[in-house]
Order: structure tokens, then sequence, then C-alpha cells
């Protein structure tokens, strides 16, 4: 029987840049955390706040039976379920094994098959916001897999996110996580042409932001997270498209995008091309700047 | 010298959809109104409500020092102010000449420069909102022209719009009106494609929506009108597309955005193929449809 | 020892329109055959002819050590190969197994090793050229694996296509077969917008063609499968875009184009594009109709 | 009556890279050259060859009653043949003038409505074929105009260029020059696109090259005018994209091929991305190399 009632020890594998403050608002919350990573630097921190350090998945599945795992792409998710060192090789029957990394919705299929034969649950539960939610516990997860399951999920999700949001069969969270990627960056070279255009025009860019956030071209790249230097502080576009959220990782989850909409043999004309102009992006010298950087990209560099 | 300080009377050129509801509501504000339009049966219901009505834009610009143009597309407005009976042949000195056309801008310069030689004054003053908001006078006005004459247009236009902004020189108006609806185009083809893609992958339109808009995906055609039938009410996508903005429309307007890209040398890759998508749409069967449709447009055929 | 220098028997597995004529084609070569598909109906016509037909994968690798597989897709590739029943289950060392399917590259290679193994060859040999071309012996196989191999897989190959031509490592047969069909759609797209928007320009269709053809925009679409009914005869726009190379069947290579190029972080603006719009058709009724039936795609429909 | 049985002066306005080598081909077959340019130092070589040089188009018209144009635009073409100082302020009864600038058909088919005004003729007449073909005579002309002329224009035109050919009404040379170009930009793009896909899929470029041209991807730019460096000798591409046809130029013959559409509702979605690519091309520092310089430009820059 999985220890849900009381803070007994949670699984942690995966401690980068997102993993690690999220294991660490699961110590805040008084949970003991016993955790793995391949970078042992990466642990050295998290023991010293107390964590006990495993040295494989196998093991940390054979102490805790509830398991959170932060990963950055779908071949580390494989291997640290189905490897051999991997969870699935440990697990205790009844065992919830939550999954946080953003990934193929089928890889999450297939793990959650994986976990059913060895009577363990698998969840896929994505996150939005960045290191700064991760580390203030504001994260937005979106879980997909068994209903039944979803509060006990909820319980440790809830120590490291604002919201934690319900999206139904495993596969899902990722899904949703998918779908608003790309809606998002639909939006952001949207608002990046539109503003290059408009400014070409010889209109105002706060003016023309303004305009647009009272009008139907209104969106959260525009009057959130505008690409226009000088137009809003705090933002990304104020700070030399420093911080925020990397070219190369929305370049990534476009990626994921068109792999889910090619297996489903799904239409997605301006997801696609926007997947394009990200990875091009990468490939000039914008990998490690944020995305809204695409504004800067589209506009005539100096001396032309 | 202009007539401004008290009503007197206002010339009206274009009484289609959108220009007869604008000059009806002119006459409710007191204004005596002389118009004209180049289909007689036009002009019947305005002179029912006391409107004059006179045979040509020459004859109008002969009575009255304000005026307003509401015409389909640039070659109109061409013809109702530089034609052999247009406006110019007979205009005041000192007469303001606000259009409310959605033009190229570049065509707005030219008919100001053209007044500018008969000492009259021309404004650019498009529209958003459609035949409702005309109706209800709750219109928002982009207005381009000399900052110092805009008090005087905007007299006129508050009558009309619930929102009258200055966008800067002539010209401006159009480009604010063109950019938001490209970068509106951009958002409802994106919506579409992320709604479809998310439905294929096993997730319910209504969670999927809320999802969006409480994240970085938000934006006018995910949360005020959303192209899923079954998601909100009130909307085209609730009514089979009937009514809202045309996709004639939607691609004549992305049509004004590729031209004064390809003027202006700006590369709009989304925007571009936003234009390409309605006009296709247009080809297809959608032209009379709401621009929402395109929801429809992507989405597999029935028996296919 | 594998049997190379005498006409002892062949392996092969996959009997359905392009890997029946192929087959036929072993035996009238001389080469006894023994057969398998998952669809028995589909080894009765085979049998008459002479062929052996066994029940699996695995019992036809028991039998003969130099196997070719034609399959629809990745999945079955695996299926056939590691499968319960599957070729490396009972593959004798020194097999020589090609594999002419047109898969992802990444797939091959997975089966390579997975052959290693065993102690067997597998190179893929992916083919153009359509059931024509399969009857009459004159398809084109782009081969991939270890050189030193080529020479036996030619021998075999051969009897059933009038080039073989050798590429490189495992999978770069398939991407040699990949990047033609990728640039293959994105030429039949491009020559029917152009002859579409020279048509209505004022072009004659034949001269356009010319035209192309003596210039710079020539290409095997403008000069050898023009999608303009009237312009050629004895290619599917002659024939109601009926027979040919099937919308489907581009829309799949085109995602294993965009699958690779997703892998490798390779920007394809065009390819993408052309894949979004070959499934667009396949959506919109065209997914039986020749390939070249883009250029009726884009026309308008009659009525509109 | 016009002047065409014998070597009677011929009128020549624009002596650019195009216009001055064209000119001294009618000089060298004995046509006696009345030509003009806006820049002055432009005409001292030609007058040198024995050319008279006067002040404007005008005079130019006054003298000859067949005059060619080579200008760099559609304003360049408006203001030569309708401006103050333009070709029909003097022209002669039964001129024959024939343009050779690309520049929009709907620009050609106005200057031939002024010029019928007149009394004279107007056959619009672009040319392909770089600086080199101009010097050597080997353009190819595109003819649009009434076809009685087609025999006096072909007399002249021959004079510069191997290939004259016959089009249709006014506009059509245009037209058809578009549609080249076009078709020849998505060509180029595919197989940048195409060939950079099949290096980073362990392919060689020649071997890629040799399979692409026995096969349905073979286009002009694979066989003729390679891309990639090392393919072919002789082409842009083996001299680091110096010489051949400007980017900037390529730009602006797509940006015509896309007004072009839009104003005749014709979708042109692959075109219209082969626009915006070139666009953002020139404004990221390729303006000035070949236009085959895109697979240089979606390649990885070093050091990412």
């Amino acid at each position: 029987i999985r220890s849900m009632a009381s803070k007994t020890q949670v699984g942690f594998v995966g401690l980068g840049n997102m993993g690690s403050p999220m294991a660490k608002n699961l110590l805040k919350h008084g949970y003991p955390v016993i955790a793995t990573d391949v970078f042992p630097e990466s642990c050295k921190e998290l023991q010293e706040l107390g964590a006990q350090i495993l040295d494989s998945p196998a093991e940390v599945a054979d102490k805790a039976d509830r398991i959170i795992t932060m990963l950055p792409s779908s071949p580390n998710v494989i291997e640290v379920y189905t490897g051999p060192n991997g969870i699935l090789k440990k697990v205790k029957k009844g065992s919830l094994l939550i999954d946080s990394s953003t990934i193929d919705p089928a890889v999450s299929k297939e793990m959650a098959l994986a976990a059913e034969k060895m009577g363990a649950v698998f969840m896929d539960a994505p996150v939005s916001g960045g290191v700064g939610a991760a580390s203030s516990g504001k994260l937005t997860f979106m879980v997909g897999g068994v209903e039944e399951e979803f509060t006990a999920a909820k319980e440790l999700l809830s120590c490291m996110g604002a919201n934690v949001v319900y999206c139904g069969q495993v596969g899902t969270g990722q899904a949703a996580k998918i779908c608003n990627n790309m809606l998002l960056a639909i939006g952001m070279i949207g608002t990046a042409e539109t503003m290059n255009l408009g400014i070409r025009l010889g209109l105002d860019p706060k003016l023309l932001t303004k305009i647009l956030n009272m009008s139907s071209g209104r969106c959260w790249s525009s009057d959130t997270y505008n690409p226009v230097p000088g137009v809003m502080e705090g933002v990304p576009s104020a700070n030399n498209y420093q911080g925020g959220f990397g070219t190369t990782l929305m370049a990534k989850d476009l990626g994921l995008a068109q792999n889910t909409a090619t297996n489903t043999k799904t239409p997605i004309l301006l997801g696609s091309l926007a997947h394009q102009i990200f990875r091009m992006m990468c490939a000039r010298g914008y990998a490690g700047k944020d995305f809204s950087s695409v504004f800067q990209f589209l506009r005539e560099e100096e001396g032309q």
C-alpha cells in the first residue's frame, strides 16, 4: 500500500535547473526526499539540505513508492524508467510515478503501459513556468492519467505549483503543454512581425501595443511579454533577451508538436512554420536568447 | 473657415453596410447630413430619416466642409476623391475630409497630398468593429493625419464610435488597422490549429480552452471568439460560422498587409502564410463564412 | 555461408501492391522464392506461380539466407524483424536482409544493429518508381549498408530494378529517397502554383510550360509530369488525377522528411509547408488522387 | 509611318548594367542608337561607340520611332513614359515602344493604354539571363503585346537575344518572367533545404545531386546551378556566391509575383514563403550574394 496519508519519503529523479528547485520545495513542505541524478555534483546541494542521495533510479524506486521525474527529453525518460538501472526494475507494486518532463505524449503512454505491467501507476505532469516559478513554487502542472490517482498526485504537486490541472487520460498533460506552447510560439512570432511592420509604417511601438491590446490582435505576447525593447519593463526584451524561455527550448517543444501532428495527421500550417523559424534562429546565433528575440531576428541587421 | 463650432452640415459618401448606420448615427446626434452613393437605392432610407441626397461626391463637397467617406477599397477611394465627379473637384478651402475605408496607407498618403494641393485636410480613420458596432455607435476609429485637426475629427467620429485613437501622421490609422488584423488572423489560425491538434490528442475542447486562457497561449481568438463549436456562446462558431467577419474581408485586409510589407521590405512569414490560407479558403467555399471557420477548414471532411 | 553464387532460395516478406510484382520478377529470373504476408490471400497468386508460402517471417528466415522485405511503414518493419515471429528470431548467421520499405532512417539503423547482434547483415534499399515500374522491373533502388555487401544485394535487386545506387552507410538509402521526394513535392506544388498564377495572368498553359522548360524554372514536375490538364498526355493530370503517386503516400513520405529534419535540427521551411499542404489535401478529399492534383486543389471551386 | 525596313535610328532609355550592353549590341548590328539615362556618366561609353546622347526620354521620342527601355522598377517606367519629360510627351504616331524592364504587368497594361491614346504601340519584353547574356547577345525575351507588331519587335530584340518568345497580350511577357522566377526561387530553396537535410543524414552532396538528377527531384537548381559548394564548377556556389543573380533582385521579382497573386486572388503558398525567405536573407547580410546562397543561410553558423 502506497504511503499517502503522511509525509513519507518521496523519490526525485532529475536535479537540473528545474528539478532542483522543485525537489527543494518538497523538502520545504516537510517531505523526506530520496534523489538521484546522472551528474553527482547536481546532488550535493540537495544533500546538504537533507535529501538522501542514491546511485540510480532503481535504488530510488526500491525505497520510495512515490517518485517524481524531471528530465530533458524522451530518451532520458525511457532510460530512467525502462533502462537497466531504471525505476521499473525495482518499482514497488502500487507506486505512483509522476513524470514532469516535457516529452512526446506517445512516450508517456508507453511508460504508463510499462508501469502498469509492474503494478504501478504512471502519470504525466509537465509544467508551465520557468526556473523562477519552479523556485517560488508557482508552477502550473498539467496532469494526465487515471482520474482516481489525481488526488494523490495533486498532494505532492501542490507543494511545487500554484495550479494543478487534471487534463484526462495519460498523455493529455503533455498534449495540453504542447498545444499551449505551439499557440504561444505562433502568437509571439505574429506579434514580432506585426510590431516590426507597424514600426516600418510609422507607428510608435508603445502606441501600437496599446491599440492591439484594446483590440482583437491582443495576445499574451502583446500584453504580457512584449518582444519590442522599450515597450515593457521586466521582460526579456527589456534586458537584451537574456533570461526567460530559450529559443532552443521553444524549438524543442515545437518539434514535439510537429511530431504529434504528423503522427495524428493533423495539419498545422502556422505551427509548422513557427517551428522552422525557431529552428533557423537556433542555427543563426539565437539559441541561447529568450524566444521573444524573434523580433530582433526579423529586423534588419545594423549596417545593411 | 470650416464650420466646427455648431452642428452644421456633414457630407457622407458611401452608404453601404457600414456607411449607412454610421450616417444614421450622425443624424441621431443632430448633424444635418448631405450624402451620396453610387447606388441610388442605398440613399432612400437615409433620405427618409432626413438626409439630403445629392448626385455626386463633387456636389457634396460643394455644400459641406466636413466630409466622411466609407468605401470598399482603394480604387473606390481614388475615384471618389480624384475622379471627374470627385470631392476634390469642388472641395472648399479648409475642408476636413475623413476617410474611414480600409485601404492601402500609400493611397491615403496620396489622397492627403492631393487634398493639400486644394487647401483641404485629409485624414484616414479606418474602423474596427462590424455592422453591429456601426449601428450601436461603438466602433473604434484609428486616426492618422495632422495632429491639430484631430480634435475636429474626433468631434464627428465620437458620434459613431466608442474609441477614437490618434495614431500619427497620415496613413498610420490604416497601418494600425492592418497590423491589428494581421495579428488577429495569425492568432485565429493558430488557435484553430491548436484546438484541432488538442482534440486529436484526446483533450476536451472546453478544458483546453480553459488551460490556454490561463496560460501563455491566451489570445483574443481563444478567450473571446473561440472558433470551436460548443466552446462559447454568442460567437459565429456557435452559429455555423454565420455573421461575424467574413473570410473574404479578412483575405482583403491581409492582402493590404502583404502589399505594405512588400513595399517596405518587411518580412512577415506567418502573416504571409495566413493570407494564403484565407485566400485558399475563399477558393474552397468559405468566402461567405466568418473567418473563424478556418477551424472547420482544417478538420477532416466527413466521409474521408 | 550465405548462398550467393547460384540461384538458391530468396525469402520475401510483404506481398502488397509493390511487393507482389517484385517477388514475381525474382521468380522470372529463376530464383526460388519463399514468401509470407499477413494477408493469406495476397500469397495465393504467388503460390500459383511457384513460390513456397510459409506462415511467418521467422519461418522464412529459417529457410532462406537472403530475404527481401517490402512493408508499408516503420511499425510493420519493426514487427517483421523484431516481433515474436520476426525474422531475427530464426535468422541464420551471415544472412543478408534487404528492406525496401520507405521508413524512418533511424529505424533502419536500429534494425541493422539488431541484425548485427544476430550475426546477420541488414541493408535499406527503398525504391523510386510505382507499381508500373515494379511490374516491369524498372525500379530504382537506393541502397544503404556496409559496402562489401553491396554486390550481393545488387545481384538480387537488379532482377527487380533498372538502377541500383549505393548511397553509403545504413539509412542513407532511406535518406536519399526522402530527400528526393521532398524536393519532388516542393517542385510539384511550386509548378502548380506557378501554372495557376500564369493562367490567371492570361498565359496559355502549354506556352507557359514551354517557356518554363527552356528557362530556369524547369523541373521534373513541369517537363515530365505536368499537373495541368491538357498540357501533356499520359500523365495523371490527363486522366482526372487517377493512378500515379497518391497524395496519401506523398504525405507519408513528407512526414518522414519532417521527422528526420526535426531529429537532426535541420530547417526545412518549404519542405515543412509542402507536408502541411498535402496533409490538408488528404483531409479535403484528395487522399486517393495523384499528388499532382494539388493544381486542382489550389484552383477555385466551380460555383465560387 | 514607322521605319522598319532599314536600319534607321533606334531609341534606348536606361543604360545600366543590363541596358548598356544591350544598346551596344544594337550598335554592333548596325543600328544608329539615340540614347539617354538619368546618370550622364552612364552615357559616355556608349557615346564613344557612336551613339547619340540626348537629355530626356521626350527628346529621344522626338527623333526615333522605335524605342527600347530598360529600367529598374515600375516607378521608373511610369516616369520615363508618362513623366513631364517622358516618351509620351513627344512620341510620334505609330511608334513602337518596347519595355524590357521587369515590372508589374498591371503597369505594363497602363503604359500600353497611355501609348495607345497617343497613337503608339507599347510592348512588354522582359528578359531572362544576366549581364553575361546581355553582353553576348544571348538573352531570352518574353514578349507581350498586339501580335501584328511582334515581327517588328523581334527584328530589334534578335540583335540582343538568342530567344524571342511571343507570350500573348500586353503584360504576358511580364507574367511569364514572374512565373519563371517564382518557380526558380521555389526550386532553389527546395534544393538548398534538400541538400542540407541529405548532408545531415550522412549523404555525400555529389552523390545526392546525382541521385536527384536521375530522379523526380531533378530541377534547374539541382542540375545546372547547384547551391552546394564543391558540387559543380562555374556556378556562384563555387565562388563564395559572388556574381550570378543577387538575392535582392530575386526578392524584388518575388514581390512582383506576390503583388500579382494578391491582385488576382491566387493562392501561392510556397511562392509567398519563398518571397519571405529571400526578404529575410536581404535583412541578414545576404543582399549582395547570389540567391543560391540560401543554402548557406540555412546551414548552421560556425561556432554555434
